[in-house]
């Protein structure tokens, strides 16, 4: 096992990942203040991992929301069903709530927890690639609005995160992929090696070699950590994490929810970036390539769907959280492994890359 | 005027209070970081006052969301209105909400505030004496849930207050008397001569005397800015506020939000606190019968619904927010003038109390 503590003052907690975690009741249990739990899950993992979760509660009076399975149902309307099940299960300010799932079920738990009687603890339990190297560490939560994706929301940070390995044995070859996206993106980012690193090791990655998974989860997940420590609410580093973000939340708002996962789209997005980075002038026609090549190698997909206009981009990327007074920011490649966020760029270079 | 400045770190903000002050543009402006400001008010509020408002927004972008006027609409289904005129107005991260009208709007517009885009600015205009001097000042915001009040919420300060006492001349005179029950409150909880000074000035405070509102006002945000400077969070002292509101939920959710004024209920809950005073022999009779005759005098209801039985009290007591794993926690008077939160009761007398 090995644990990152992510550095924040009186709201740091600490990141264990390894095997066979969810069978070590003492990584979770100390973290847990009051006398009561409640396991907030999905109809498609709670028959997964529910029991053995359960196991780790014992002692505890503990009961278990079950919400339907899917990004169309990340929104107010489910959001309630936690909160009924708060209530009629008596839940007080000290329950602690314990988020099993992928990103979805973590941004939802995280969001009630933040929102129920104006705040309680919650746990991360990420069953994803996804919600692993991503949503579960930083204490982004919310819910989408028909408008707009994670319209709604608050920062609140969680008391630990359990990752254990073992539960990516049984997720779907999609959603593996849709992980690596962001795993990737890390490397797009702030770390050329690390981007090497996953090109050579990529197969392995995709075959889930447990020793390789970790690593990419560990490294990962340090990256987020020291951006997130820096700038614990977005105001500057935080929005790198962005990169493909942009055009992706573009694309998932105009296919409705749960069309593109969001891995996928934000693979898309990266490389719309990147083809925005070399009408800056920034990258070369072979590091864009290079960019569509490793996440192909992750079969991911990397041209926008065929149905979306330049003007669906324009319109949906309007209303994206980094339009800063009608003024909107992208985060660009500067080179392979170095983004930076900018406003500064010629909305007509823009256009041409919206329209393919 | 009179300006009070709230205390809290780098989140301190001031309350103006006084006459016109809605024609006061340079108290708002100051307050306003972007270009951009959405008026939350409700169909009673609006006709009255949003022309002011928006005179003290010129120059600004601009907008208003008009909600439908009762406590049983502070719930998600509203708040979702609020979402939706701000993602159709394409409001952003730097946008400034702006609250308008009483109690329930400052609660949803400060809630709205807290979860938009994982939180952006507010402005706390409150229309009303009971929003005044209670629910504008401290940073609680939040919606109910049909299984609990104020269950949903989040704590959120806003950048300012501005009282303008002008506004409670076209205040209905049963929600003036639901105000003056926050009033006489602070009396109870920590200041002996002010109770007395309200029982020589409750003629004034009925007859809407603006020196004496004002100093009403000043004196009541004082002593509020006081106790949640201390504990900003409500782990302590704060809640001594919530004299009176443990049993006054239990009749607001019994009746139906909407029945009873806030401020009635809690009139009713400070007698019901002051009876349960006198079980542990803290009150005498004569005390007992000295807070029935200043809220009579105010004009407010002294005696529980003739239709809510002990069981209904107790059984809407049981989810209230005071109750910390699962045990029972009331604001009790130890005095008139020095309140105590105590989990330390007789069940039994308790039971004497809800049964009437």
């Amino acid at each position: 096992m090995q644990t990152l503590q992510l550095d924040l003052g009186e709201r740091s907690y600490p990141i264990h990942i390894g095997q066979g975690l969810l069978q070590q009741p003492e990584l979770v249990t100390p973290h847990i203040r009051g006398k009561s739990a409640v396991v907030v899950s999905n109809t498609t993992v709670a028959p997964l991992y529910l029991q053995t979760t359960d196991a780790m509660l014992t002692g505890l009076k503990h009961s278990a929301a079950i919400l339907p399975d899917g990004e169309e149902y990340k929104n107010l309307d489910t959001l309630n069903q936690i909160y009924t099940h708060l209530l009629e299960n008596k839940a007080d300010r000290k329950t602690t709530l314990i988020a099993l799932g992928g990103g979805v079920v973590g941004d939802m738990t995280g969001y009630a927890a933040a929102s129920y009687q104006r705040g309680v603890n919650f746990i991360q339990i990420p069953t994803t690639l996804l919600a692993m190297v991503d949503s579960s560490v930083g204490g982004k939560t919310g819910v989408n609005h028909p408008l707009g994706k994670n319209m709604i929301g608050a920062f609140h940070q969680p008391q630990c995160v359990l990752i254990d390995t073992d539960t990516l044995n049984t997720l779907a070859d999609r959603e593996l992929s849709a992980g690596i996206a962001e795993v990737v993106k890390y490397g797009l980012i702030r770390d050329p090696a690390f981007l090497t690193w996953l090109d050579e090791n990529m197969d392995g990655l995709l075959a889930r070699d447990p020793q390789t998974l970790t690593y990419a989860i560990y490294r990962s997940c340090e990256h987020k950590a020291e951006v997130v420590a820096a700038d614990e609410r977005e105001s500057g580093q935080r929005a790198l994490l962005n990169l493909g973000h942009t055009f992706g939340h573009a694309i998932e708002a105009s296919m409705g929810y749960g069309q593109w996962l969001h891995g996928e789209a934000v693979a898309t997005g990266m490389v719309m970036a990147a083809q925005m980075s070399q009408q800056m002038g920034w990258l070369g026609a072979d590091e864009v390539a290079y960019v569509r090549h490793i996440l192909q190698r992750a079969r991911l997909p990397v041209d926008p769907p065929a149905q979306m206009s330049g003007e669906d981009f324009a319109r949906y990327m309007s209303v994206d959280k980094k339009v800063l007074d009608g003024t909107l920011r992208l985060v660009l490649m500067k080179s392979l492994g170095e983004s930076i966020v900018t406003a500064d760029f010629d909305p007509d270079a823009l256009k041409r890359v919206l329209q393919g």
